[in-house]
């Protein structure tokens, strides 16, 4: 039983409540909260040695490590379409960690509380042998019972994605905007037409597939459409780190095709680009450069295995 | 700087919202969220070599692992007066674990969701060299604006707690059954009676403290009065470990003295020990089994640093 395979035995027997609306499985989980509000809720984290270093060359300051654990967070909350409110923050220390690293870490963790208006509620600070650790809780708010999933893409749905794609361990992946901003002008602008969205944090080819198995669906993606990132141009092999890098931290969308005018007069300063459509079946295809339709393995970034 | 006053500092500093209505310093924060409950919010966590140990005489099965995170998350819960509705669970295997350990401990996680009737609304699963660490995070609710803090100890005020103190080292601190249904029959007789309450999970001179501290009150404590654990009788020093033994896991509640009648009727099946009032100033006393007035010095178990 691989990880892949132990998650789906957890989600399957965990246990609920009546006021569940959104289980496992999906971005942030829904509460119907008494009240008009939608409720999301979210727990990510970032571990030493597979989430960040803090040695060698791609060492990353603990400014960094802080921002990154509350982004991430963030991004979830961002493919609900939704707004954080309140984080909760748990942090493990290697003993004998100085203080200036501590501090460093909360400047890094409130910096994105304050850059989206949103509260640090609490949290809960340990010492041990293991590595540095930051677990972020959130919880966000949306318009009731309207909070985006991986579920609900339909054949003929647009795929947008936010941004450019491939070669975020250069240095995005410590330093990105979860995309809360972009995510808040796209509900505005286009309601109920957002029928899907995922963050992609497994890379595109992973998401992408979490996004039709999700919603039952297949898909084709035209691989001269997808935005790559100047870190991705610079490899030999720029669409294969566009699809299988992980954390971009971009939202790949599903829309309804008559949103279409209203999406492409969005004009978001990260950029939103149509990259393929929702088809029927189960499986996703790329359209390649060499004007072939290629079955898109389902191959991407597992944390932890590399 | 030591770890209490890096914490100060964070509190200090947390950036806020306006439906924050408790903030960091207690044991849940609450946010006045549309409607007519309240919400509660926690972080907990349990890491390898500090909360418990997977090796030697003392070990934990993944089991207890699991419970002890989810349980320890539900017992501020309980010192807010509420009831958890849904969880969040983020765990770090060292990798290479075996996967029945991790199947073990999510069935210790998800049998104290059932017996509390509360959801698993989602997690992340990391492997990483860092030892095992189990992140809970909790959403609670209450009759609105009432959870309880630690702060609002009146003087005259009377001490109680539930169950019995010290010694959980031995045993209990992996097995114990948080204060939940206790909180709620409490709630339920004594409404606005209850005027604080803090689960003890540093032992009871430093949890009292922080009660003291956040209430701007002293207290007086009777060590004739204070229930003792079997496991705290069997020591050299039973109240030396009632004192300062961590992770009892009991409520200690401040109720006005107009409840005492109706507290005394209330049967609950771990106990209820009145121990002590709150009395004007800022320091705690225990008046001895010799007869006499002693300040409860501010020492305790300090996660981490035994």
């Amino acid at each position: 039983m691989g990880e892949r395979a132990l998650i789906r035995t957890f989600r399957k027997h965990a246990p609920t409540h009546p006021w569940l609306t959104i289980g496992p499985g999906q971005d942030c989980a829904a509460l119907r909260w008494d009240g008009r509000r939608e409720l999301v809720f979210k727990i990510d984290q970032v571990q030493e040695g597979t989430h960040f270093l803090l040695k060698g060359k791609e060492r990353a300051t603990p400014y960094q490590v802080g921002w990154k654990a509350m982004a991430k967070t963030c991004s979830d909350i961002a493919a609900a379409g939704c707004w954080p409110v309140a984080a909760m923050v748990a942090v493990n220390l290697k003993k004998g960690t100085d203080e200036k690293i501590a501090l460093e870490l909360y400047r890094g963790i409130t910096a994105c509380c304050r850059k989206y208006r949103f509260a640090l509620a609490g949290g809960d600070l340990s010492a041990s042998k293991n590595g540095l650790s930051v677990v972020v809780s959130l919880i966000g708010e949306g318009p009731r019972g309207a909070a985006w999933t991986r579920a609900g893409a339909k054949p003929g749905d647009l795929l947008y994605v936010t941004g450019t794609l491939g070669g975020s361990r250069a240095h995005k992946h410590l330093d990105f905007a979860p995309r809360l901003d972009e995510a808040r002008a796209i509900r505005a602008a286009l309601g109920k037409n957002v029928h899907a969205c995922i963050d992609i944090t497994d890379g595109l080819s992973r998401d992408l597939h979490h996004l039709c198995e999700e919603s039952g669906v297949g898909a084709v993606i035209w691989e001269r459409l997808v935005p790559l990132s100047a870190a991705a141009r610079r490899d030999a092999h720029p669409f294969a780190r566009a699809l299988s890098d992980g954390e971009d931290f971009e939202l790949l969308l599903a829309v309804s095709p008559r949103a279409r005018a209203k999406m492409e007069r969005l004009k978001l300063r990260c950029g939103m680009t149509l990259i393929g459509c929702v088809a029927r079946g189960t499986s996703a295809h790329v359209y390649t450069r060499e004007k072939r339709f290629v079955k898109l393995s389902d191959v991407g970034y597992e944390h932890g295995t590399q």
